[in-house]
């Protein structure tokens, strides 16, 4: 392995002295070194493959163009790569780089993270969680420029950017009223009661949005589960098996859809022709096993890593909250349906 | 935002000079002051919550504590957070952090990753690619201590750390060989004739070990694919209408297994009792939809991410390839099979 070039190399290839290298590299006092010559030390920092230590700007300068990433479960989701490539797209943009650090939900390494993020004089730091949820910024955070992403502060301390799940909801609501709908139930991804922002927050927009338009839910078209396969499978066994039945149901995300089209399939039912399904989530893994396809809403992960990215470069004396909208992805599960007026 | 302390505040905290400060905190020259002093000095350090300057650190020592990792389309595989996750926290281990560059497969972001790895003076770079192939080593990256991940560097410039394919293609063998199988097909993962390890690497494993216990591999219960769920469901409704049909049956991925489940439902067929089936991968947002539940090898994404890191700090003269093995998840998917001898 060949030694990196130091200044002096570039210094003796161009034939000038250390310091002038280092008013040209370093762009300070750079008017004092003529065009030509200023030239001849780029073109010998090139020729060597010299690079400036980052380092050394950092300690000039106070502060580093890093941003830290913390987040939970990161290894575990399907949602944190898109998240984090959002980020770090919008990092790069503007000169930063991002220090991530995946805690498992483990409370020591995060407060590991963040002693660690302090040392590195990071410019901010992202809070992340893997699944929309409400938390609590580790105190630990105070002193540096913080923002939550898929995650709300509810003390309101810091910047947070979440999906709009309530907006979802009432989108997804519309897909079917649009299509003719009037029979609608839904299998929901928490258990009755959920406090969680995509469990009770799709629920509020669906209903809400099927009421003011006239399409009272009815109780005993809702089940409950946990986000898995298994509670679509469920669910939809119980629901189409009523001897009244809905004739569309909102699953409020892709696995729950996919354990539904199951049921449907077991009970030789057919998707759209006899149930017309919307998911939520598009979750790319399972996009391929719906057949038809299936109507769902993308989540806006990449578009709020980049939001996060800029609202903690950004940062002004007001905290905000970003509610982003879930946008629509219109496929074959939802047929339409002739309305009587 | 309060400002972060400085040394100069720490000095006038314990009463000592800013030196006494810097000497006792960077650990340099330490032994000048004395214990009584040095402690009153981690005592203001902690009370102001003052921390080093690693930057600082680094300029003195020459090189940081940061490994790059360049990674692509980290964003949109399963995989990717677990192998990352098993690097971070054998960094950490060791006193370093991981700086992640997510790629998107764009090879100018990746000339620009390698610059800045070169700026921020990283130990060390990990070059991994989300499925395992083989890959050309950039030449930015000749200065730096690198090490392949979840990639083969056929030039052998630097040390490879990957999945043991052969040997997991020759352990699903064993598995249907050891419950009694003798009417044994496999869908594959690649196209006929890919080099691809996984699929290359699986098959010769597989067709090698059924040969050598006397159960010759028949061609025509081989169907090629390209690792999809649409794979599993076609090979399988071919494979299961064969007037002569497989009992058994090896897909090279979890993906294809589902689709063969499929096929099997679709047909009438029942897992294991009517067809045994093997996986590959474990791939954890498939496993709930398995019913019964399949048995399946764990790819080493954790253990070859430590790995990575280990090599890529403990750097010997000689490159190694190090081929990690996947561990059998043996679950209710093959169904053992009186054998009359």
């Amino acid at each position: 392995m060949k030694n990196r070039p130091t200044m002096n190399d570039v210094a003796a290839e161009a034939g000038v002295s250390q310091a002038t290298v280092s008013m040209v590299l370093n762009q300070s006092q750079a008017g004092r070194v003529s065009a030509e010559t200023s030239q001849r030390v780029l073109d010998a920092a090139k020729k060597l493959g010299f690079r400036t230590n980052v380092h050394a700007k950092v300690l000039r300068e106070g502060k580093s163009r890093m941003i830290g990433l913390i987040g939970d479960e990161v290894a575990t989701t399907p949602f944190a790569g898109e998240m984090i490539l959002g980020a770090q797209q919008e990092a790069w943009r503007r000169g930063h780089v991002l220090l991530t650090v995946d805690t498992a939900g483990d409370s020591r390494l995060e407060q590991a993270a963040i002693s660690m993020m302090q040392s590195y004089r990071v410019a901010g730091v992202i809070y992340a969680a893997m699944y929309h949820r409400r938390l609590d910024v580790p105190t630990g955070l105070s002193g540096i420029p913080t923002v939550c992403l898929n995650a709300q502060d509810p003390a309101g301390s810091v910047t947070s950017v979440f999906p709009d799940e309530e907006a979802g909801g009432r989108a997804a609501a519309r897909v079917l009223l649009e299509a003719g709908h009037r029979d609608i139930g839904m299998i929901n991804i928490g258990p009755e009661g959920s406090t969680l922002p995509a469990a009770s927050g799709r629920l509020k927009g669906f209903i809400e949005t099927l009421d003011a338009e006239g399409v009272p839910f009815r109780a005993e078209w809702l089940r409950f589960g946990t986000g898995g396969y298994e509670d679509g499978l469920r669910g939809g066994l119980e629901l189409l098996t009523l001897e009244q039945r809905p004739r569309a149901i909102f699953c409020a995300n892709d696995r729950t859809a996919l354990g539904l089209y199951y049921a449907a399939e077991r009970l030789g039912l057919s998707v759209p022709d006899d149930v017309s399904v919307v998911g939520f989530d598009n979750q790319a893994l399972l996009t391929p096993m719906f057949q038809p396809a299936l109507t769902t809403f993308q989540l806006p992960l990449a578009e709020m890593g980049r939001l996060a990215v800029a609202e903690v470069l950004n940062r002004g004396s007001e905290t905000k909250r970003l509610a982003v909208e879930c946008s629509p992805q219109l496929r074959q599960s939802v047929a339409s349906v002739k309305v009587y007026s």
